[in-house]
């Protein structure tokens, strides 16, 4: 038999985990043959409501599942893992500014990037989903100075399955049928959800579709979505936000098809005129594990402009939380 | 492409549908390559949080799921369906007796068993879990008197994985490595969760744990499981109740392993002498989707006992909802 697969999963109590720590328990991401050991970290106050849910998980009865390591330490939680999804977030509270936000969220990325520094696998892949999902990506990245900035990646996958959906419902094709959408920036409403390279059955989408639906209707409902969710349901995406992590991770490590890339937050190397050192969702393609923004697509005025309002507010909040890195 | 699969969900905007409707969009039930359209069916006032969820599961951009039907119209929701699970239920609410909560269920699934009567797909498979489950099936059954008792059943299989868990974590092994496990009679705390004629890596059960652990810690930790599960989350089972809704309903399609069986809750034939007309959680072989329950099993006095005694309790149950059948 293979020997397990360590994967660990912070805010395992929460409503994201619900969803998310099932599927990976079911074999979503490594097929049913590949055993796996679930390492779930939890702030203290949330250990009790984590213990049913390991209840939950455990009358599941899934074969994959060898074992659960549950606590409130990052260290324990993330020694010797291999892939880790970084979704606890403390989220935005009662009087809270922007600015607090960032700052209480920066320090819990600080801690767990120290925390992998010092035990994750060398080549650990590290997820982050928490928001502000960009910036705590930076900061556990920065915290990390022993591990490789490709150990991390911010995710865009929600946005980008969300614009593939749009576009396939506008063009009334199957989300199959379309690929090559790119999330640009930040996953904020100031991200680009852009379909100006994407394919629908091969054509070009922005043949089919109206350049003002793209920019009236289209970009807002991306940059919306997540809202629009909320409103109907009374509670945040999260089976859908589970469902893209673990394609971001499953491309992430099983590589993307050729001809077709994916939306990926990944540190900045200057490409396309981005700022370096910021975490920005760039179209990628994966090859044996290894992410490579791709290069040389041509960008036009009004896409550009869009690109540099989420690099601003990347580099905004970096600033605010500049003395954590 | 193969034509798609209808599969309808009650209850569609409940926590049970919140995890069940992700794994059927995700291909659990019928694999990758078979498209399924999902009918989706609520109480008026539900409408519009099922319509966040529909957002959600589009958003999962699933190559499987090709269509969502959502109404509150039963007969909508069962228009030519071949699999239904029927999960929405009334929960007990403030002030209302076990009758009332009995009485109001059956009046959902007797309209329920009548609008499948009339539209579904005649091979339909009806999976109810919406408590009190077996009884709930038993007048669902009775209001489609077009259809056959085969094409109904009433959920066991969470409580026949909770008793899987605790038969391996007692042994410590996998819990791939138990199999044969029965639940007898209703889905409430009178179940009686049987390990007699289990094994443990081949080897009869009861030769590695102790009589008086199968008596004292595991018949009433299973029976307890779903209250303990709400003290910790604060929720009732919901992943774990789609998970086995899923596997209850893969193997009455695809059949059980040779050697093997599962429970389900069946229309009593009359076998271990069992009252007929009652829908009673039985071990089950299914081949070719036809469900047989497992004859000839020695049945000692205690076990014998354990039975009488929810088999008492759904004959209260039906007497209570009589007028209704």
């Amino acid at each position: 038999m293979k020997s397990p697969i360590h994967i660990a999963v912070s805010g395992a109590a929460g409503q994201i985990s619900y969803s998310l720590l099932f599927r990976l328990a079911a074999g979503a991401l490594f097929g049913p043959d590949q055993p796996i050991i679930l390492h779930l970290l939890e702030i203290t106050p949330a250990l009790p409501a984590l213990e049913g849910v390991v209840m939950e998980l455990k009358d599941c009865v899934n074969p994959v599942l060898h074992g659960i390591v549950v606590t409130d330490d990052p260290k324990v939680a993330f020694k010797d893992t291999d892939y880790v999804f970084l979704v606890g977030a403390r989220p935005r509270g009662p009087g809270m500014e922007r600015n607090d936000l960032l700052e209480v969220n920066a320090h819990i990325f600080s801690t767990q990037g120290r925390a992998l520094n010092e035990v994750a696998s060398r080549d650990v892949k590290v997820l982050v989903t928490g928001n502000p999902a960009n910036t705590n990506a930076l900061i556990a990245l920065k915290n990390a100075p022993n591990l490789k900035p490709e150990n991390f990646s911010a995710m865009s996958r929600l946005d980008h399955n969300r614009a593939i959906n749009q576009l396939a419902e506008k063009c009334g094709v199957l989300s199959a049928d379309v690929k090559n959408v790119i999330i640009w920036g930040n996953h904020s409403t100031t991200q680009f959800p852009d379909i100006t390279h994407a394919k629908v059955k091969d054509q070009e989408a922005l043949s089919l579709v109206e350049k003002s639906w793209f920019i009236n209707d289209f970009i807002p409902t991306i940059q919306q979505r997540g809202a629009v969710v909320i409103k109907a349901r009374g509670l945040s995406s999260a089976a859908s936000a589970a469902k893209a992590a673990v394609d971001q991770m499953s491309n992430w490590v099983k590589g993307t098809k050729a001809g077709e890339w994916v939306s990926m937050g990944v540190l900045s190397d200057g490409s396309y005129g981005i700022t370096e050192d910021l975490m920005f969702s760039f179209p990628v393609t994966v090859t044996d594990g290894k992410v490579s923004i791709v290069k040389g697509l041509i960008i036009d005025e009004f896409s550009r402009e869009r690109m540099r309002l989420s690099e601003l507010e990347l580099k905004e909040e970096k600033a605010t939380i500049m003395h954590l890195i």
